[in-house]
This record gives structure tokens, sequence and C-alpha cells, in this order.
């Protein structure tokens, strides 16, 4: 089932670039490696721009919301309406995201992509919308084959369309982390109890009940192995959407800052498309919900922030946004021992 | 021992303004608490400022320097001088610390609390030295009674010449991973084994000549049990004036933003000296330095970061300081649920 849009991702090893960006660090007035997990994201940002002095320029945040089917099943806290309240308050300035991305100086985009409202036009939202939500899980596919496509195709589009070198994931849509985690369920092969969690806040008979649900829908669609199979299962729209952002983000070389579980989910397919997109991205932030570590690890990703966030919407994407800039400037600003006169550790 | 420019710092619990922030952050467009420990953080920020609209004006990031006798004993991987040369970098804009002050905005004073190096007057260098480093507490205390309070009285004064409502910590010294060491060791009963590390970068011999040596000190100096004795025994003279720097923000309620190993160190001894000082202090990052994990839980601290950085300097002051300005923006600028018109969580 080979989309037509598909096309392969080099891998972006360069070991003499590698090599130039670990002298310059190891050159920088500090300890050997005492700037952590920084050494490690600026290696990763020159990588993945091919250089050793990367600057990100004008950042994107693209938030994806759409609804699901499956919300009527009691699977979220929250009711669906609140996806469409949100892509408002998002549009509006007053949402998590909406107040960190202003902070960060982040382009924010919100794509309608299956929101199950109907939204006056107005600068700052894009309206791709598939369907009004997707369809039931637990009694069919999310979306048909055609819908999927389209949906990617779509995401694909939109990035070609933004300027700028570094891509942030956001998404809104109620009953998203059940679709997360029945692809992590299916795709990395473990059991829905360690991939699925509370969610917005779903009390421990809910939860209980949220499991139950989601192992009808696993069993419903016990053939869809395949990413894209999994994709149409399990849905919904806005990870199909973010899918293709991904896709092309890292055709395009673009650094791709990874939020939470939802946004995981998405790179968790768009690798099971095509491998070494993962080279292209960058964790932020590790969410309480118990799947997303275990998607972190499987993907081999290590996230740059432990806050306990569990809200999604692209919120721990542009926390962390300003570590990036940072590992940036840690190459491209510091000083050299041999440039400030600094001595070297005895024996160097 | 009483100094005579001590006061009572006193107790911030406020449970009328506590419950103010807290509805109001429950408010906010969000599940409840799915800002994890940006919440927490926004509650303290709010509890220092005495407000529940907090917001940070003009942050100060404080360097202190000094060097140590004990460094001669080959405690540190680096020799004495590159604290000097360090200072020249930190003036010069080169070292790691300079470059993320300038990211975010943070005015920057380098302090020579006693640093073995006269340096040539400029802007952002204050003077204050007490000695060319302190004595070697090997052999007998790092400093006498009256160069103690004299660089504790300096920190106070320096705050004092500061505007704004923030400080970061700062610190740099040759051989002071090994005074911070000490006085976890002392102050908080545990074992040298656990409160020293590798510092900068020593070898698994150099770590154990290390705690060889510093388990010399501490029965040298068996006596120094109140935190003052400590700080006179162990050193140094940049620690001692950031106890000075703290006590002074902790009474002006200024937020203190506390940055490794060392300058947690300062906090444990200020708040040995005068409790309640914690209550104004935000971690910023938890250093690989192992002793720093035990000193952050004994004052009731949680890190905001986790980098793996063992660089000091103030590096992990710098890189968490937009968390703070984040948990004030989710205060000030986020909508709530009535606002927005979002519907709340099914039942609330």
């Amino acid at each position: 089932m080979p989309l037509p849009i598909l096309f392969p991702i080099p891998d972006l090893h360069d070991s003499a670039l590698d090599q130039r960006l670990q002298t310059l660090l190891d050159n920088k007035t500090k300890p050997v490696g005492s700037l952590g997990k920084l050494e490690a994201l600026a290696m990763r940002l020159g990588a993945v721009l091919g250089t050793d002095a990367p600057v990100l320029v004008q950042p994107q945040m693209v938030v994806c919301a759409g609804d699901h089917g499956l919300a009527l099943r009691g699977v979220s806290a929250y009711p669906s309406d609140v996806t469409w309240q949100m892509v408002e308050n998002f549009l509006a300035g007053g949402a998590a995201v909406s107040v960190l991305a202003r902070q960060h100086g982040l382009a924010m985009t919100v794509v309608d992509c299956g929101v199950r409202h109907d939204f006056a036009p107005r600068p700052g939202l894009i309206v791709r919308k598939i369907a009004p939500g997707t369809a039931d899980s637990s009694v069919g596919p999310a979306m048909t084959l055609m819908q999927c496509e389209t949906a990617i195709a779509n995401g694909m589009a939109l990035v070609r369309e933004l300027p700028g070198n570094a891509l942030l994931l956001g998404e809104m849509g109620i009953g998203n982390s059940s679709a997360a985690a029945l692809l992590l369920s299916r795709l990395a092969g473990l059991d829905i109890a360690v991939c699925s969690g509370v969610g917005t806040g779903l009390d421990t008979a809910g939860l209980e009940r949220k499991r139950q649900v989601l192992r009808q829908v696993l069993a419903l669609h016990a053939q869809a192995t395949h990413p894209l199979d999994a994709l149409m299962a399990f849905g919904g729209f806005e990870i199909a959407t973010l899918v293709g952002v991904v896709l092309q983000a890292a055709r395009e070389r673009r650094v791709i800052v990874v939020d939470g579980f939802i946004a995981t989910a998405a790179v968790l397919v768009a690798e099971g498309l095509r491998p070494n997109v993962v080279q292209r991205c960058v964790a932020a932030h590790r969410s309480t919900e118990p799947g997303h570590a275990l998607m972190l690890q499987h993907l081999g990703l290590e996230p740059l922030l432990q806050l306990d966030l569990r809200l999604g919407e692209g919120s721990g994407a542009a926390l962390a946004w300003p570590l990036l800039q940072s590992a940036c400037l840690i190459l491209n600003q510091m000083a050299s021992f041999d440039s400030a006169g600094v001595s070297r550790k005895d024996g160097e």
C-alpha cells in the first residue's frame, strides 16, 4: 500500500561533520562534556541542519486538531466539544500553547484537520478538514485509505508553505490519547495496559473502562499491523496530518521538535513509514502519560524536559524551545580555550 | 556567634494567597494540574512576590568567584589559574554563563570575592576581595571569622545595590566542589563519600584522593558544626559572599534562582543561619555531582531541569530562567474556562 507521495528519507550520518561538532564542543571553555544533554542537542541540531554553526530561523508551531469517533465511548474525561472550544482558545491567544508560543516568538498555525465544528475563517487558522471527526474505531476503521492519504498529503503541503528551518508539533483532539495508545500498542508490540493512562484526567474506573474499550478496538483491527493500516484503523485526522508534517519536515531537513504523547505517536507512524525520520527529531518533554516514556524509548529519543506535564497542545515543545537556541549559541558564541587563554585540564 | 547584620526571615506562608493562586490555576483552560511542575513554580513565584499576578523584573545574575587553598592538595582536575582566566572569560562574554545570560536578557555582575589575581577594573566586575584565595582547610580554617562576616556583608550590600526582584546565583572557583561537599557532609550529617564527586572531571584515582583529603579536613574541623563555623572552616570566599547575597535577597523577598552544587551550598548555609530562606528559592537544575541531589533533598527543593550539567557558573540557573517567565505568563495571560467559553470536565 505505497503512498504515491512518499520518498526516502536519507540517513543523516556524517562522521566528518560529527567529528567537527565534537571537536568544537570539546574546545569550548568548559570541562569536556560538562554541558550534558545540551551538547548532545547541539550535535543533533548540527547534524540535522548539516552545519557546525547551526542557527534556527523562523520556528513554526503547527497545532493540528481533530475529533475522534471513539470519544463517544467515554475514553476521555472531557466532552468532544472541548476540541473546537480549545481551537477557538488557541486562536484567541488564551491557551497554554498560545501563551508559550508568544513568549518565545514562535509563529503558530492552527489546522482544522477534522474538528466536528465549522470555524469562521481568520488569520492563523488553516482548514484542511477531512470530515467532522473520525469514525468510531470500535466499530470500523477510523478513516478510509483515501482520507488517510489526503490528511498526510495535507500535512506535507502545509510544511511546504511555511518558512524557517524548525517545526514544533502541537495537537488537540478529545480522545486522541486513546489513538496514540492504540498506535503504540500495535506498532511497538506492547500491551495496551502499559500504553494507556488517564489522559487529561480520567479517574480509576474511567481508566479501566478506557482500557477495556481499547482492547476491543485492537482485537477488531488485528490485521492492521502496517503503520499506515494502523493509522487508518485508529485515527485520528490530526495525527495523520502531523505524519505528513513530520515526513515533509524530515525531507527538507528541518528540525522537528516533538511535543507529548500524541505528537510522538505521529513520529512513530512516520518513522514506521520512512526510517531515519527520527534523526531529525528532538524530544521536548516526557509526559506523565505512561505510554509516552515507552514510545520515546522505542524511538530512541531522550526528552529534554520532565516537568510532569500532561497537556499536549505543543506546550512541551514550546517550553523546550529556548534550550534548542541555547545549544546553538553554545556552538556559535562560546569562546575556545585558545581564544580565551584559559588553561586546560592537567595533562590535556 | 551572632552576626550583627543578621535578621529574621519571616515565614512566607499565606494560605489566603495560596488559595487564590490555586483557584486561578485550576480555572485556566487546561485539565487541573496538567501543567505539572510549572504550576508548582507559579505558586512559589506568587508566594515569594506576594501576589497572584507575579511579574519578574530586571533579573540579575551574580557570579561570585574565589580561590581555594585546598586546591593545592589536588582536589580538582584543573589548576587554580583557571579561576581568574574564567573570570576574564565571563567578562569578555565567551563563557557558557555569559552566552546564556545574554540569550535571556539577564544582567550579569561578576564579583571577585577572593581570586588569586589582580583584575583591571572594568564594567561588570565588582572587586570585593577578602584575600587572594582562602587558606588551606587541610591545615586550618579556610578563613577567619572577620573574613567570613565581611564576605557575607559584602554579598548583602551587593544585593542592595542591584535592581529587580529576581537573583540568579552563579560561581567560579577551582576547588569549590570540595568546599560544597564538606559543607553538605557536615551540615546534613552525611558521609563524605556520598557528598563528593568528580567535580569538573577527576578520574577515579583523583576522586579517591579527593575523598581522602576531604576526610582529613572534616576530622581537623570536627568542632565546626554551626553553619557559620563550617563556612569558616571549609570556605570559600565566593560561597560566603553568596550566603550574604541569598540572605539579603530573601529579606527583600526577591526570587532566588539556585544553580548547581556550589550555589546550593550557599543556600544550605543561609538556611542554616536563618530558616525560611529556602521558601524564596527555585532550584534550577540538578547536577550530575552526586551530592547535589542529596543537598536539594535536604533543603526540600525539587529541580526544574535535569540536563546532566556539571559546569556551575550559573549556567543551570540561566537555562531554567524561561521556565520562571512561563510560570508567570500562565497565571497572567492564560484564559479561564469561563472567559474562553470552554467546557469543563464532565461532572466538574
